[in-house]
């Protein structure tokens, strides 16, 4: 088989390196997330992204089929690694669930405000709405009830019925999320305070007691450095 | 002066009336929020939305002198009446500020959930960081200015630093907005049940001990009430 005809239609070429130095899936990635943002995401077209990423249209066509993939896959980025700490935390059981919901929350801010680009503000599209996106939000969903378990598990969560539980729950991933919006206002804010601030502020919306803050944010941070 | 050659162009005809019985600039606003919140904005032309609102496009521009004109006047929508609020609040000395900020935070909840369209949705719109919307801007800032006015008024807040309350006024703004996000992923959520939480909440965040929080909101449903 001669190297013309093994070659398959959309497959890139060897050639094509993107200057970035990243690999060209991380390359669309990365351009995309520049441009969705930037530009809108209904403005760009894939053959805007393939060109600022020094590809062939056919070869972005080779990493995603089509613009709604490479959306999927800058959302799913911003809630999977979240998720990924989330379920060691929730495997923590020695450690109190007030200081696992503190270390879930800097580390869920830190990774929303993690990039150039605000890639939260996607969420809010009409056009991340379908099903087509519904990996993001099955792993959100489950990113969210990991959430709830550990307001459950606080000594304040674990007088609330189940009705107040969904609430307090839905207030603290609000206020985690709501970074989005102050990220939005401040481009230039720098992230770690945010993200303490933020995990401060969850517990006291928990119903945690201000006196035992310092020792709970301290135990958070134990636990985020043996995540590594 | 015969009834032709007074008429401007773009003037709307006497019969042309939206079926809805809304004032025809009332109406484009209605069909814009829907059609922006779920076509998207970009996807979404000034000769759709005045389609949609019964009008000629000729007429639409009698009200609005393009489509950033319509995000414009929605996006201030969203603000211009929580500031009144907020005004009325600040004036209201002889109250404490922990239930003005409480009825601030309520109100607002309640002005980001209200209409068919998630109209906060739009605030992330990469169209809507231009100067173009300068206006929305300055009142959304203004807003937060004085949640931050009354956070620095309560007992806890007194005892912050100007960076501490700047971050502080940061969560508790941020918190009231994401009701945003709240609501794009439950469109049916009862309104009042999650704006005197979040307002709840926002007293948390602020440092108020959990044993005021009933005394506060009944204050701060008394200040509401009495606004009218």
């Amino acid at each position: 088989m001669s190297p013309s005809t093994s070659r398959r239609v959309g497959r890139p070429r060897a050639q094509e390196r993107p200057a970035s130095g990243l690999e060209p899936r991380e390359e669309v990635l990365a351009v995309a997330a520049e441009l969705f943002t930037t530009q809108g995401y209904t403005a760009t077209s894939t053959r805007a992204v393939a060109e600022r990423a020094g590809l062939r249209q056919a070869s972005l066509y080779h990493y995603f089929d089509g613009k709604e993939a490479i959306l999927a896959a800058l959302l799913e980025g911003t809630v999977r690694p979240s998720l990924e700490v989330a379920r060691e935390l929730v495997a923590r059981t020695a450690a109190a669930a007030e200081a696992r919901l503190w270390a879930l929350c800097r580390s869920d801010v830190m990774l929303l405000c993690r990039g150039p680009h605000n890639l939260g503000a996607l969420y809010l599209l009409p056009e991340a709405q379908t099903e087509r996106f519904a990996v993001f939000h099955r792993i959100r969903t489950e990113l969210k009830a990991v959430y709830g378990e550990l307001l459950a598990g606080t000594e304040p969560g674990g007088t609330l019925g189940a009705a107040e539980l969904g609430l307090r729950t839905d207030l603290v991933f609000g206020l985690t999320e709501s970074v989005i919006l102050v990220r939005r206002a401040d481009p230039a804010r720098a992230p770690l305070t945010l993200a303490v601030a933020t995990a401060d502020a969850a517990l006291r919306i928990a119903g945690v007691p201000q006196r035992s803050l310092a020792r709970l944010r301290r135990e958070g941070e134990g636990l985020l450095a043996a995540l590594g």
